[in-house]
C-alpha cells in the first residue's frame, strides 16, 4: 500500500478545494447489497452450463488472431495451440483463473473518496460507452465531439447516483481516431475525480493511457493499485482479436484491470438460446481472462457479459426483452461460481428517445443488473439507439434510476426505529401519522427522492408547463453543466499531462483508423 | 365440480365462435413461475414482522365500524370486542385462516379457457381500477364514461397479455352512482369472457353482482366455484367501515373471492418507514380476512397490500420509488408464510402522461411484482397520476410489458435445443449463426417480440415520422378497437341479465352516493 503517497495528492489546497466540493456533491462510492442476488437457475442447471462451456474450450476452441505472442504465451500456459485455434483441456481454464485472479478489488480514483469495490457484494454505475451519436431536445441527434465527451464526464462526475466516470462516454468525432484516446483519458482525469476507464483501440493507446495514469498516480502506485479498467470485447463467436489482446497485455502488465467481455448478439454471434449464449459467454470469457491471468498472474479481471435479442423483422438488436435478462441472471450466478467479479447489465435500450420505450428497456435491463448482483455496470447511463446514441436526457433520467437502486440495495431497517411499534401504539385506529414523532423523525430521510419525477397533481402540473420527464431533465442537465466546477488538480501533474499529450500528438500524423 | 354444465355452456355454435376467436387470441390463461420469488428479509427478519402484527392486533386491536352484525359475529369467533375496538389473541388471526382459507383457488371465467389461479406459483394480471378520469393522446385528460369503461374491457379481452377483465377500469361518471355497477358488471360479461371483479361500494351492490353471477352462470354453480373476485380495501390504519365489512360479507355468503387489501400511504396511514407498514398492513389484513373466515370458513381469501411513499414536497403519493417495492417482497414472502395469495404491485405511476416517468415507475413495480411473485395483480395496465386516470396508451404499453413478463417467468430452456451446443460445434470460430439450422429452427420463438417498441434503425424510425412509444400505441388501440368483436353468449343469458339490470334500476331513484 502507498496510502501516504495518496493522502499527500489530496492533502492543503487541494483537499480544501475537496471539501467544499463535497458539500454539494453527496453520494456513497458504490452500492453495497443487503441480499442474496436473484436467481433463475439451480445447481444443476448451472453445473450444465460449466459444462458445455468446459465441451467448447476443449472441443471446438477459441480462435486468438494475429497475434504469435498470445499463442506462445497460451502454448507455455498448457493449452493445445494448432495454427490460431487454441483449445483447453476441461477445467483447466478455471483452474488458472481461480488460483491468481482476485475475488474483488479495488480501482483507485484520484479523488480517495471515490474509490470503489468492484467484486462481492457491490455495485458500481459507470456511464455509457462507445455511442458515435449523442441527443439532446434541442439539437436532436449529432455525431459527438470533445465537447459533448467533457459535458458526459462532467455530468458522470456531479451525480451522486454515477460511481465511475466510465471510459467513451462518446466518440469525440471531432478529433483524430488515432488521437483521440489521449484527449479523452485528460478529460476523465482533470474533469472528474472519479475513477475512469482506459483506451483499448489499440495497444499503444492502452500505454498511453497507463503513462498518463503514471503521470497522475505515481507510476509505482500502480504496481499495486489498479486505477483504470479496460474494455475488452470479444469478438464472437470464438474469437479474441489481436488489438483487443494487444490491449489486455498492455493493461495486465501494467497489473491494471480488464473487463473481458463477449458481446453476443444472439442469433449473429451464438445460438438464439439462452442456455447456449450462457455457455459460449463463459467459454470466451474463460479464454480471455486465463489469457490475462498467464500474462501476469493476479492482474484483476472481470467476467463480462453483453448479451441482447434480435429484431426478427431487421435483425437489429432489441433490448428490455426477458430473454437477456435471463443470460444475465445466469452469468452472474456463474461469475460468483467461477470467483470473479462480473461486468453486465445498464440502462440498455433499442429507443431512439427518452420515451416509455426507452425507459421500459432499460427498467428492464437495470432492474437484473442490480437484483442479480452485477458488480461493474458500463452503460448505467444514457444509452439510447442500442448504443448508437448517447442522451443527455437519457442521462439524467437513468441516473436518477440508479439513485433509487442504491437506496433499495439497502433493504428494510429492522431498528427500533425502523419496525415504528410504538408509533402505531401511540397512535391507534383511525389517526393519521402526518404529525407523528416518529413521523417527523423519519420523514427527511424515508422515502428517495426523485430529482426528475412530478408528484404534483395534475392541476399543478398543467400549470408548471405540462412537461414530460424529457423536458424536465432537459433543465436538469443545463443546469448542472451551468454548475459545473472541475475538482482540484495538482497543478504540477496537470502539467506533466498535457505536455506528455502534445508531445505524443506531435509525434505521429492524424489519422482516421 | 360441475364441470360438465361449464362445458354445455360453451358448446355448439358458442364453442365456434370462441374457437374462431381464439386463432387470432393467443395467449396463456395466468403465468406460472419456474424460479424461486425473490426476497429481501430472511427468516428472522420475516418472524420479528409476524410478531409485530400479532402485538398490534392484540395490544391497539383494529376497529370494525358501524357494523354490529360484524362485531357479534368476531366476538363470536373469540374475539375480544369493546365498542367497536376489536383485539385478537396473539396468534388468533393466523390460526382462524390457516384452518380453512385457501392456499390458492381458481376463479373461473365465462370461457373456461380463461380460468386464472390465484395463489402458489401463478401470476394473474388484472387491469387498472378506480380511476375517475380517462387519458387518450386525441382528446386529453376528461371523466370517464361508460364508453370508456366498455373500451378498456374490450381491450383487456383482446390483450393476450391480461388475464383478468378487472373490476371499476374507470369510473363511468356519466352514469348514477348508485346503477353503474350494474352498466360495470354488464360489460364485463357482455364485452369479454375473462373472469371479472365485482362491486363493493354497497353491500347490496355487491349482493347484485353475485345476483348477475348467478344469472350467468348458474345459482349452484357459485357455491361450488369463486366467478368473482373483488376489492375490499381497509380505511388504514387500522379501520374497517361497514361498506366494506357489508360488501365482504355478501361475497363471502356467497362463496365469493375477495382481496383485504390495507392501501397504505407510508408516513398518512402508517409510519413511515417499510418494516411498521409491513406489521401494520399485516395486521389489518388478518383482522379481514379473519372476518371472512369467521362469515364464510373456506371462503376464497387473498392478502392485499398497497403501499405507496410520498412526496414530501406535496404530501402526494409517489410510485416507482424503492421504499414501496421493499414493503412488496416483505408482504408477498409473508402471505407466502401465512399459506394465503398475495396480491399488490401492477403498473403504478404517478406520471400525468406516458412518458419515460410513468414508465419507469411502472416497471420498478412490476418488476417486483413478478420476482416477489405477487398472484393477483391488480393495475398491471393502465394506470396513470397515482390512479386519479387510466390511459389508453398506457395501458397498451403495460400490456406489453406484462407480456415479457410471461415470457421472463418460463425461465431459461435447459432442453438439449435450448443447450445448444451442436449449433455451437458445427459452426466454429467466426462463422455468424444467422443461417444455422439450429437458428432457423428457433427463430421464431426465440424472442420475445414487443408490440410497442420500435427497434428499426434510426433513419426508418425518423421516416416512419419520428414516433414515440405513446404516438404508437395510440394506433395500437385504435386498431384493436376497431377489430373487436364480442365474446358469445348464450342468447337466454343476456336476456336475462339486461332484464335484471331494467328491474333493479327502475326499483329505486338515482343517485349521486
Amino acid at each position: 500500500m502507498t496510502d501516504d503517497a495518496h493522502r499527500r495528492r489530496s492533502g492543503g489546497r487541494a483537499a480544501r478545494q475537496a471539501a467544499r466540493l463535497h458539500a454539494h456533491v453527496e453520494r456513497t462510492p458504490f452500492l453495497t447489497r443487503t441480499f442474496k442476488p436473484f436467481e433463475v437457475l439451480g445447481e444443476e442447471g448451472l453445473a450444465t452450463i460449466e459444462h458445455n462451456a468446459d465441451t467448447i474450450l476443449e472441443e471446438v476452441g477459441v480462435e486468438f488472431r494475429n497475434d504469435p505472442e498470445a499463442l506462445r504465451v497460451l502454448r507455455d500456459g498448457g493449452a493445445d495451440v494448432q495454427g490460431e485455434r487454441v483449445r483447453f483441456s476441461r477445467g483447466m481454464c478455471r483452474q488458472i483463473v481461480q488460483a491468481t485472479a482476485p475475488r474483488e478489488f479495488v480501482q483507485y480514483a484520484r479523488n480517495e473518496a471515490n474509490n470503489v469495490r468492484i467484486g462481492g457484494d457491490a455495485t458500481v454505475f459507470a456511464p455509457n460507452y462507445g455511442s458515435p451519436f449523442v441527443r439532446d431536445l434541442d439539437n436532436g441527434r449529432r455525431y459527438g465531439t470533445i465537447e459533448d465527451f467533457r459535458n458526459f464526464v462532467k455530468l458522470a462526475y456531479l451525480s451522486p447516483h454515477l460511481h465511475h466516470s466510465g471510459g467513451t462516454v462518446c466518440e469525440p468525432v471531432d478529433v483524430p481516431v488515432n488521437k483521440r484516446h489521449l484527449d479523452m483519458v485528460y478529460s476523465h482525469i482533470r474533469n472528474s475525480d472519479k475513477p475512469f476507464m482506459g483506451s483499448v483501440t489499440a495497444p499503444e493507446r492502452a500505454r498511453d493511457t497507463v503513462d498518463m495514469a503514471r503521470l497522475t498516480f505515481g507510476a509505482d502506485y500502480l504496481e499495486t493499485h489498479p486505477v483504470t479498467i479496460s474494455l475488452i470485447n470479444a469478438n464472437s463467436p470464438l474469437v479474441w482479436d489481436s488489438v483487443m489482446l494487444g490491449a489486455a497485455r498492455a493493461y495486465a502488465e501494467a497489473n491494471q484491470a480488464t473487463l473481458l467481455t463477449p458481446f453476443i448478439l444472439a442469433g449473429a454471434m451464438a445460438p438464439v438460446t439462452a442456455a447456449a449464449v450462457c455457455a459460449q459467454t463463459l467459454a470466451e470469457a474463460l479464454a480471455g481472462m486465463t489469457f490475462v491471468q498467464l500474462v501476469r498472474p493476479g492482474a484483476p479481471v472481470v467476467l463480462g457479459s453483453f448479451a441482447s435479442s434480435m429484431s426478427m423483422q431487421s435483425g437489429a438488436p432489441t433490448f428490455g426483452t426477458p430473454e437477456p435478462a435471463l443470460v444475465l441472471y445466469v452469468m452472474a450466478a456463474l461469475a460468483r461460481r467461477l470467483g470473479v467479479p462480473f461486468r453486465s447489465g445498464g440502462s440498455l435500450c433499442a429507443s431512439k428517445v427518452a420515451d416509455a420505450q426507452a425507459a421500459y428497456e432499460s427498467a428492464a435491463t437495470l432492474q437484473p443488473t442490480v437484483l442479480g448482483g452485477v458488480n461493474f455496470v458500463l452503460h448505467a447511463a444514457g444509452w439510447l439507439e442500442g448504443g448508437l446514441s448517447v442522451g443527455y436526457e437519457k442521462f439524467i433520467l437513468d441516473a436518477d434510476q440508479c439513485g433509487m437502486m442504491a437506496v433499495f440495495v439497502k433493504g428494510v431497517d429492522l431498528s427500533e426505529n425502523g419496525q415504528g411499534l410504538d408509533a402505531i401504539r401511540e397512535n391507534g385506529p383511525g389517526q393519521h401519522f402526518l404529525g407523528t414523532a416518529h413521523t417527523l423523525a423519519n420523514f427527511e430521510s424515508a422515502f428517495y427522492r426523485s430529482e426528475t419525477a412530478d408528484n404534483n397533481s395534475f392541476e399543478q402540473w398543467v400549470e408548471d408547463g405540462s412537461l414530460d420527464a424529457a423536458q424536465r431533465a432537459n433543465r436538469i442537465w443545463k443546469r448542472m453543466l451551468a454548475e459545473y466546477e472541475a475538482p482540484p488538480i495538482d497543478p504540477g501533474i496537470d502539467e506533466a499531462l498535457l505536455d506528455f499529450i502534445a508531445r505524443r500528438k506531435a509525434s505521429f500524423p492524424d489519422s482516421d483508423v
